[in-house]
């Protein structure tokens, strides 16, 4: 995949979750709201239509104010990418200023573990600095620790 | 599927064209060149990669000015729906200022035409208004035309 430097912001770690396993907490939304955020922020609501244009919606509590977000998925390949951004609702429809689009690659590693890469593509470079001051590299690791954490809870 | 008056452009008309050869003018290169834009502005290059996220790129001479529409395929139903966008290059890339999203649905309608319905969705009032004054009616009425004189020579 080409990435571009000046707009895209990237992640890459082996954790130790089957990939399958991680697979399921990504698509279905009893999963989602156990790790999606960094805590003590929370998700209060997801809604997942697993399909090419369907939709994949969220509601976040952050400090007591309710963040909604709301997308479509782009690309689905089971159990090896996804993509979904806000630049769409449902029937396609554009939304007027989309922040992003991001991409999580799955792929088997040793021992049963997962390389796990996520990839925040963004339209300009200014979205791409903000999205990095708001905290993308501490905020998306802290969420994929809470991920494995989680998904360890599933296998026991 | 739920449009929005306020962004949204639809066109919608019966062709006497079998809704399999209307597939194919407007899925391959070299019928699309044919037809996609009003004489006597032509096509002069066309590459398409017909898959979710695929390029669909075309190359137009305006006036002797070379015009450069770089887009990607959203979602296809074969034979029956096609949606693609200039938000996206490959690998998902987003762009910076989209024009639009436009959808294309073909139904079998009696005696072997086709209901044809071209939908073009946009981010804001301003971009839909900006579009019809640029003469979308006109314009793409023309297309449908040149299509169906093509097609009907193709089907000699």
């Amino acid at each position: 995949m080409n990435l571009d430097a000046e707009t895209d912001l990237k992640l890459e770690r082996i954790i130790d979750v089957p990939r399958q396993l991680v697979w399921e907490c990504w698509t279905q939304p009893q999963h989602i709201r156990q790790f999606f955020v960094p805590r003590p922020h929370s998700v209060t609501a997801c809604d997942i239509d697993l399909r090419v244009g369907g939709r994949f919606n969220t509601v976040f509590n952050v400090d007591g104010n309710e963040m909604r977000n709301n997308g479509v998925w782009l690309d689905i390949v089971d159990g090896k990418k996804l993509v979904f951004t806000d630049a769409y609702g449902e029937d396609w429809k554009p939304a007027e200023n989309p922040f992003m689009t991001a991409i999580l690659l799955l792929e088997d590693a040793d021992n049963d573990k997962t390389r796990y890469t996520a990839i925040a593509r963004h339209r300009t470079p200014e979205a791409r600095l903000a999205h990095e001051e708001m905290g993308f590299f501490i905020g998306w690791n802290i969420v994929v620790d809470q991920l494995v954490e989680y998904a360890k809870g599933l296998r026991r």
